[in-house]
């Protein structure tokens, strides 16, 4: 990559992001196959359906800027799916599953809250907001994302894997 | 592992994270060095220094529980910093590299926030309250290290970064 200018940053930085939401759409359907507790399968098809829209919208920062995805493959997000497959493979108490199935899906929403983020803020410096506003909208959905999850842990799955 | 009960859910999250956060140790020097801007640069040494205490807090609470660190690989911090040293490798315009460090920097501080936070949480919910109270303790030092960066880039990197 090159990094002469805020937007080349920017434009690497989405193409960072893109290239993990790819490994995302493969990976939310094992996650909701695994989870044993409805409220958390049925959030993981919402957040597919979510993520799918999230790209589409990624395509078109990309096309604002002139370009396309693609050259870059996001690393910390291959780390990450590998770290919540460990969870997936396991067969321990399900709801146990669940909680650490959710902990690992939090710390991706976690990383993409960080880099829908900054890629923002990068936009708005260089003073695309057409490019930031479709990210903030994005930013919006993963910090709600999180919010889910942690509703559905605090609600239906710690207090029952606590007592297994 | 064996997911059994939270408890083994919560030891394998500390030994995840124990493991994360010395790949962190080794990594901060290299990002303090890369550094232009002087007030990143001193904000990573001050890390560094808070993440050593961290690990502390760390081996005291695997120590409650009857542990001790080793035998997981945090998969996930290995990427994050993976992706970090792209950003190391590079020989750009070395604000806008500041600003790809920063953005890389919070990525990890925001996995960091997931992973105490649900660990904390599940300490709690397992009744132990003094490892939670630990592990409380550094997610609010962690909160603080990612307001920092957002500071840093907005005071001193990003306005120069957009010039560049």
């Amino acid at each position: 990559m090159s990094l002469e200018t805020m937007q080349e940053l920017l434009i690497h930085q989405l193409k960072d992001i893109y290239s993990a939401e790819q490994m995302l759409l493969k990976a939310l359907p094992k996650m909701q196959e695994k989870a044993s507790t409805e409220e958390l399968a049925t959030a993981f098809g919402a957040h597919l359906v979510e993520t799918k829209n999230q790209v589409a919208r990624l395509d078109q920062a990309l096309k604002i800027l002139g370009e396309q995805p693609g050259g870059v493959k996001c690393k910390a997000m291959e780390g990450l799916i590998a770290e919540a497959q460990e969870i997936l493979d396991e067969d321990g108490n399900e709801t146990v599953i669940d909680a650490g199935i959710i902990a690992a899906a939090q710390r991706v929403e976690h990383y993409e809250i960080a880099g829908y983020g900054c890629a923002r803020t990068f936009a708005r410096r260089v003073g695309r907001n057409d490019v930031a506003n479709l990210l903030q909208e994005t930013l919006d959905e993963e910090g709600n994302a999180d919010k889910i999850l942690t509703d559905i842990a605090e609600t239906w799955v710690n207090a029952q894997a606590a007592r297994a």
